[in-house]
């Protein structure tokens, strides 16, 4: 009855190719595997079948069944083992991974749309691969060269699945809490060998059966290291050791969830746990930032894709469910027989069904746009480039991350509605991706510490000068002469000038800036979308029916709400600086 | 470690005495048992017992055993019987049903408060209780003298539970499709008896071990009625029959849904089941609409009272969770040894829990005063008034079901927020309301339906009038000299004028009526919500942390929303009418 997702590569590569022309950005940078369109295409083709076909069907199951926990061991939804020992021979894992590690060197983007179909098609299950990424590029670039010898090519294909060991019960944001303290031992398999003992809770992907091994990397504290996180130190411990023995790391049990029910939530117990450090001593912190904007980026296209799920399913009901007549003429999708419309004839079902689609196709563009900056930002052989591009993902990053996954939840909400009472029954799946989405608001830093992080970090310290930069590169994709692009051209002008007044009014005032914080990453959003519906719009090949509908639903009932965010943003202002405002 | 939910009654009381002054409206109404401050007091105070102590503790359970069926049977988490059994017998369902009934003749605005606590408790276990007040309606006024002697006080007191069997596979909320078929049988025990066959789904309460007997009324086609709404009839069928048999009404499963685990939700095969005619043939939605407006009401109380326990486990996890620094001085709160600040310290969070409450107390303060004018409606001597009482119930109504159906999800969400991770996981109880609350956006006519149901059918077939009446009666109660008074006196005029450009501009449009009936239901709750609080900040004894905090959020988080749906409604007008509006 309910059929499980299916990706849809035309769509994306309409984005990827058509509007933001990747395959020519590409072509600039150095230590990329030449990726042309033909290529491209092609890795999307595939993936979308093995998405659907192999990772998709085991939603449910992943859900109804979960993984179950058993004296320290935890065993998986059915079918997930083998479509995970698929998934990484298939070489899926290593996709933009360097080739010196053993990967394809294909650009980060294409695996940033790969990741967006894993997560529409199976949230739980692709959390395991998903920290993959994270612990590859932490372990890259900071671990010694005889550790990466020895674990680096194995996280790079995914033989050995990852996790990051970080929050504890009594620090959950606060990562300057954390007690697991690691002693050093002399001698050892690698340099740097510690002992480490402690309790980390929230820990996805902690113990399972995917994968023959699992390699932790643990944050913890040093003997007399400094308080506050600049006393913590990061160290890689896996489950088994190097000569087969296993390592003191333990799931003492796995949580109870509101959903994500097919990935382990585990807490884990280090006793005397045999680990190596990675990175300096004291620079733990430091050497998972290097993965924080991707990773965030993952979690952006994560909501991404779970509202795209969430629209399919919701959209294929309102092309099949018959309710009542709908008002004004006939529509042609009446039958002679039929007494009642289709849902999708209704306009309260229509309007849900755009909205959705407006966002998800405006968060693609930009995320496939952050995404094409992380390959830039790696790879351009211009040092402007790079730093531009730097600057681009720096300040775009957590507005994706926030409001798509905020959109995912509330999102597929709407989308449960058009389901009526049938969408509050697992039946169709619809309430299983609103209960998966939840999660991505909260972790990989929660969506008010991506505001705090966006205003109070990053654009108020320079006083809006980067966020000025990065909007003013985008006028050039405007043309004034076009009515919406002109509108689009205000808002950035709008926005810019909203950034100065707050500057001013909050120079060192924190709290102030943290009451605004939300709602200026909100309105951020929605300018930037405006910049991508006007590009995706005026694109040729842009027809009615596919793009033209969601964008005018974000010309009538998306763009709107920036007024409502500038105003309540100018509500918390002094009245001085108020007075200076538009 | 989570604690379950406790009513409050001051709080309440507050809003029902001193802001609206009950007692003082009550007392013009006849037919009723003299209510006054005191005696109300004293049985919200037992309520507020009864709700805490008994009802509230088995929530936790509820979720998480679940309702079981096994071979048409069906078991009720632990407890629930015990506490049914207590509930019924100490009166609580009786206490506002005539006393000539069994009932206590009290008014229904103490049977709304009861019913919201109840639902902040157990949302599950109070969905069997709450079907019996509008089956009691039903039963009242549209029943047989033979057939109300004998179930009228059955109901009344509760030791009977009822059911509504309206829903089935094909017809969502398209009752005109039902297709349960009546066909009359001679003699019988009480007049009007029929056999009934058909399946019906999504029935609460349809089959359990609360009570020693069911009665459900169900909605079915006597043979040759016509197609549509109007050939439905309403029968009165029990479990089992006055000899004791059991009659051919079986329960063949319960849904798995996404919460309200306590509630069995039940497919119902009725196979040649006794069932006696209520009303006359063909009749059958007119005998349901009578309980239709208090039946909304309560699911607006559910939604009340659902955000209200959300909000009371978020604020006490705010005031006892520390992590990170809040920015500014240093707060009261910070002990010389906290290196974090409490979570009520930081701006996002406290944000998140002003508003809720901004909308708790204005919903409730719009709930009492509708649950006011039902009781007006049925007992006031003088008929103006109780046109007038009439003409509230059916306006607002609908407003406060879809606007605070919707924010008990999103706002319990936000709530969910303030927990980090550890409101994603079951511990804290806070992900139950979440999922628990989901459903009553959708039952008892979706919200989409609410919306149409306002604009289509009440406030544009007479042209804004009606709404123009209930809006000009709000302003007697606002001083223009006082600054929020005179926002709130300005907006009443704003909507009245955009009500009249409406209705101008709709005319027999229903397409363009329906495009924007969500956003103007929105606009009428952000006006009716503005009115509430300037009632509630200018009765002596509001005081400043308890009340003024809320205010204050609504005034600068809440109301600006207004504007936003104005602007959503005139970009779907013609140009024409968009250039009359101001």
């Amino acid at each position: 009855m309910s059929s499980s997702y299916q990706p849809r590569p035309a769509d994306n590569g309409f984005l990827l190719f058509n509007v933001l022309q990747a395959p020519a950005q590409l072509a600039a940078l150095s230590d990329l595997t030449e990726a042309d369109q033909g290529l491209m295409e092609q890795v999307l083709d595939e993936a979308g079948k093995f998405v659907g076909e192999v990772v998709a069907p085991l939603s449910r199951t992943g859900d109804e069944i979960g993984c179950r926990w058993n004296a320290g061991s935890v065993t998986t939804p059915p079918g997930f083992r083998d479509a995970y020992q698929a998934f990484w021979q298939a070489g899926w894992p290593a996709l933009s991974c360097a080739e010196e590690d053993g990967g394809q060197g294909l650009p980060w983007v294409l695996e940033g749309v790969l990741y967006e179909w894993l997560s529409a098609a199976n949230h739980g299950w692709t959390m395991a691969p998903g920290l993959l990424h994270g612990a590859y590029e932490c372990l890259k670039h900071h671990g010694h060269a005889e550790l990466k010898a020895a674990y680096l090519s194995k996280i790079a294909s995914g033989e050995w699945l990852a996790t990051m060991c970080l929050t504890e019960a009594h620090a959950g944001s606060d990562l300057g809490m954390v007690r697991t303290q690691a002693i050093a031992q002399a001698g050892g398999q690698f340099p740097g060998e510690h002992r480490i003992s402690g309790s980390k809770i929230f820990i996805s992907g902690g113990e399972h059966d995917l994968s023959d091994n699992i390699v932790h990397l643990v944050l913890a504290r040093l003997p007399g290291a400094a308080p506050g996180p600049k006393g913590l130190s990061l160290f890689l411990a896996p489950k088994f050791l190097p000569d087969g023995t296993r390592n003191g790391a333990h799931c003492e049990r796995i949580e109870e969830k509101m959903g994500l029910h097919g990935s382990p939530t585990c807490v884990m117990r280090f006793e005397d746990a045999t680990g190596w450090l990675v990175g300096q001593p004291g620079a733990g912190l430091n050497a998972m930032f290097i993965m924080m904007n991707a990773a965030r980026v993952h979690v952006a296209l994560q909501g991404i894709g779970l509202l795209d799920a969430a629209w399919q399913k919701a959209d294929a009901y309102a092309h099949e469910r018959r309710q009542m007549r709908a008002p004004g003429p006939r529509p042609a999708s009446r039958g002679e027989g039929d007494s009642a419309d289709l849902l999708v004839e209704h306009p309260a079902m229509r309007r849900i069904l755009d909205v959705q689609r407006a966002w998800i196709d405006a968060g693609r563009l930009l995320a496939y746009r952050t995404g094409l900056a992380l390959d830039q930002a790696r790879h351009h052989p211009e040092a402007t480039e790079r730093e531009q591009a730097q600057r681009w993902c720096s300040l775009v990053t957590p507005v994706l991350k926030a409001a798509w996954t905020h959109q995912a939840f509330y999102g597929a909400s709407e989308c449960l509605q058009v389901f009526g009472g049938h969408g509050y029954v697992r039946e169709w799946g619809i309430e299983q991706i609103v209960r998966d989405s939840r999660v991505s608001m909260i972790y990989e830093g929660t969506n008010e510490i991506q505001a705090v992080d966006l205003l109070l970090r990053k654009v108020l310290p320079d006083g809006g000068a980067a966020l000025g930069q990065v909007l003013l590169s985008l006028r050039g994709s405007l043309d004034a002469s076009r009515d919406f692009d002109a509108e689009v051209l205000r808002r950035l002008a709008e926005l810019r000038y909203l950034t100065t007044t707050l500057a001013a009014a909050c120079g060192s005032d924190a709290v102030l800036a943290s009451q605004v914080a939300d709602d200026y990453l909100r309105a951020v959003a929605l300018v930037l979308m405006g910049w991508a519906w006007a590009q995706i719009a005026q694109t040729p090949g842009a027809d009615q029916a596919r793009w033209q509908t969601p964008f005018k639903a974000f010309r009538e009932r998306v763009l709107p709400e920036l007024d409502l965010r500038l105003k309540l943003i100018k509500l918390q202002l002094p009245q001085a600086s108020v007075a200076h405002t538009a």
